[in-house]
């Protein structure tokens, strides 16, 4: 019952909570058993990108089998 | 005058301002003088929960009588 | 190619992204070459405004000529 | 729903575990639905007891009605 | 024997050892076996008042009975 | 012999000591060459289990082949 | 309404207070409508001073025209 | 009646308190006046001995003559 | 397009750019996409080494397929 | 030319600035060349003292021989 | 004779020696009475260049006039 | 065999990696069994001396008879 926690980093050009959800739902279709997330930064890019890039950095909690 | 901080999280089935706002809400139903809120911590829940459920742990700032 | 970051902080009456936004209209405003932006804090302001105002403080790095 | 946050010190002759029990003891005999607990800092008073005396910090979370 | 700690932000328009008396002041007005303070921030409001008002937020450390 | 770290979440409804056991002994059961552990973080449960659930989370540093 | 912070160390040979005061007289000299600091960081310079030089780093946020 | 702080790592194979209370020991075997200790750091040891060996990092204060 | 962030420890006799580098020498070995690097911890062994070994703790984005 | 750093807590009945220096004045009794202090940590002691005990916590940095 | 601090990110494609030297040639090609300069991140970029980019992000301490 | 740390800042007028050195060098000259070296602080002073010195904030552990 040992849980381990991922890094992540989501990203949307809408807003940061659809890319903390990015995030979430590569989380959810690789990884079983995902029971919570931690908002580690927020922040946004624009130099490579066209216009402004909504990122957020997660850790993403799942139980290990 | 001086002012007291209390700690809450608020929750949200739909965003990360809901949940901010759910803690505030809350604060304002039962204090006089909020003054401001700082946010501390942002994840989301999603072992215990339907979907997910956004959460905003904040500190709410009021001034004492 | 140096880079540089200055601290600012948004505002806005109706959610955290928009005030991360207005941040960086304010910087796009006045700088050249801003490449991403980093958020500090978050936070919400109710004793000086009418309402609710949600604030963001971000660090906004640009390229020096 | 909304939860708030509590700090104690609890305190043990014995261990830390004790001190950390202490103060969800004493959480649980004054408040309702106390959801989980946080340990910030753990120390060990010499000056002013006997011999030492275990201290754990925590901050503890319960619900609001 | 536990103890409870309690954030309070004191004030005082003449120096930082006053706003932190001022936030001691109130606590040993309401709350019985203070036993110690530490101060978290020391900051300055110049926007919303007359002159200059220094601020210090501090943690409050009572016992329990 | 550059080393890897993950984060594990150990349990244990007796005492701190055995949930970072149980983080370790999970991490010896699928990595070769476990070097070390740095204690991230202590917190108990209660709102989803039937007593006390004692929580470690830890890094676990291992040497890649 | 963008607020901007800047990172200034003021100086005293008499006491803290007077350090940060001389920050915010330096801040206020220079920019307009100065609103707070905040303190980050409290020395003193031994080596290169006659006596003793207090020193405070602060940011001082100020509303942007 | 200043205090001094050191740094000290204790070690014990049975405990994270036995590796407190080592580091404890060793002060109390060489320094007068040990008045408390705050833990800063946890980890286990397992790649240069037998088992496990917990480690505690904690610093200890004592009053200087 | 979700980037992930893995803790790799790299080490070399020479210097502490070379214990970086041979941390993302690792990396490019055995990850697509790497791209970037973010320098957490510095160090120096010298108990269980022939003569000092620079360590260097970072933390390694990729981009996720 | 190496410099070393040491940990002390002065205190005064008075003032902060006071604790600062009361630890100044134990290090240059003690220390040759002394070239700067950095606080650490303010705080207030009432329970183990008649009225009010400010305490200073310094980082004390002086140059080897 | 207050101090000012600006936040600089320095390049090279050799090493952090030469990143950090980078920020500094930049800031004193347009400031007086640069003083001193602290090392706050360190990281390395390989997405957007053609080996490794290393980069250090700095406060740039100078003497205000 | 408890561990004790100091903290120790190393110079070099060529490199941080010089500046560590400086500082393990005066540790090994003084004291037994130094056992490992944590990075805490990198800065360059300019003001006081010729062209640049690169400072290295070290904490030493060496192992106590």
């Amino acid at each position: 019952m040992v849980h381990k926690k991922v890094t992540l980093i989501g990203k949307s050009t809408e807003s940061f909570d659809d890319a903390v959800d990015d995030a979430i739902d590569r989380a959810l279709a690789t990884l079983e058993n995902v029971h919570w997330v931690e908002v580690q930064d927020l922040g946004v890019e624009l130099a490579t990108v066209e216009d402004r890039e909504y990122q957020a950095e997660v850790e993403v909690a799942f139980q290990l089998e």
